[in-house]
């Protein structure tokens, strides 16, 4: 599949990284079609990677990631282009992290909206699917590294599109039976504001320890 | 010990009723003192189970756990009165819910403050712990109700108040090792943010299939 990586950080990396292993052809997508960081990961990823602007990215992709930081993502996406989008999966794994009065960052959306919505108001015609926010880059392409069950969250309006997102997913790894189908992108809100718990769990965490949370029921 | 727990409700009744178990003193305090399901927990309790006001229940005791609706808690402390709560320890297990747009709710606070801190800025003279909030009742008082590893939170800036209440959780059937103490109370933000998500989990469980978050580190 050819896929679209928006963003350049750790998270973009990791993705991007975990897709080209896996065969997908990637081009990683930032402001400047020449950043440095984006060219570095293209050449490093071999044949398969690729880096561009963000519309360059998204323009030639069947698939596009958001993983921009939240704040920032709707300006991304416009600078993606709404042509580039429009009738796209948009699998949305970002998180809308406020760090203006420092550590640990509140939200910028949350209770009643969620970063994830806002995508799908501003493009009606692009099929957001949330996941993989609520756990660190690392965890997302290797669930494997943790030992014992724990389960990664999914939440969109379009069935299809959380079907391509499940196959993607079981794909890095995830087991069909600890991908859990929220239902509707409303969803987002709940898997958005478990941020600040996680923040404050990681603060706990042995250093450099990763972690994630599995859902124990009778 | 002698013991408030403020609300009659499910939250309520569970924790009184496991309190007593334990060989407690209870007195269930609500906004009238004749209030017929306190009257008749405490007909139920035995010798150890007490109805009354909020201001009786508080007044007595060395210990308040608040109960209520997050949404109402100040309301039903100012009704316990300034005088009955200063010094004490305050278990707050309580979520702020707005139900007025339906279901699933949304929360009265969050993001920059919690309930828990609201509490404890208009009564400085409490020492308030957040636990418990993040599980449902029969999982608060029977944890070893669910299979395997999960874990319970707790926030407070008063370290003696904290030991009180994780001996409380022990004796719940916590083990030491399941109760993670976040730090100050405004890590409560994020033990009440979490409600969303568990809402939603919840909304996909089986029916009447009670469950926790079991932490799982590398």
């Amino acid at each position: 599949m050819k896929i679209a990586v928006l963003g350049t950080g750790m998270v973009g990396h990791a993705l991007a990284g975990k897709l080209v292993s896996l065969g997908h052809e990637v081009t990683m997508g930032s402001r400047e079609p020449g950043n440095p960081k984006g060219l570095a990961w293209a050449e490093d990823a071999g044949g398969l990677g690729h880096a561009g602007s963000f519309s360059q990215a998204a323009a030639g992709a069947e698939l596009v990631v958001n993983a921009t930081p939240g704040a920032v993502s709707l300006a991304a996406l416009a600078e993606a282009g709404e042509a580039n989008l429009d009738g796209k999966v948009l699998l949305d794994v970002s998180n809308g992290l406020d760090n203006s009065s420092g550590f640990p960052p509140t939200l910028t959306v949350c209770n009643t909206d969620s970063i994830a919505e806002t995508i799908q108001r501003t493009y009606p015609g692009v099929r957001v699917v949330k996941s993989l926010n609520t756990v660190s880059a690392p965890v997302m392409v290797e669930p494997g590294r943790l030992p014992g069950a724990h389960h990664i969250f999914m939440a969109g309006n379009d069935a299809g599109a959380k079907a391509t997102v499940s196959a993607l997913l079981q794909a890095f790894g995830w087991p069909q039976e600890h991908i859990r189908d929220l239902g509707g992108l409303d969803a987002a809100r709940g898997m958005e504001m478990w941020l600040p718990l996680w923040l404050r769990i990681f603060m706990q965490q042995p250093q450099g320890k990763m972690f994630n949370i599995g859902i124990v029921s009778e």
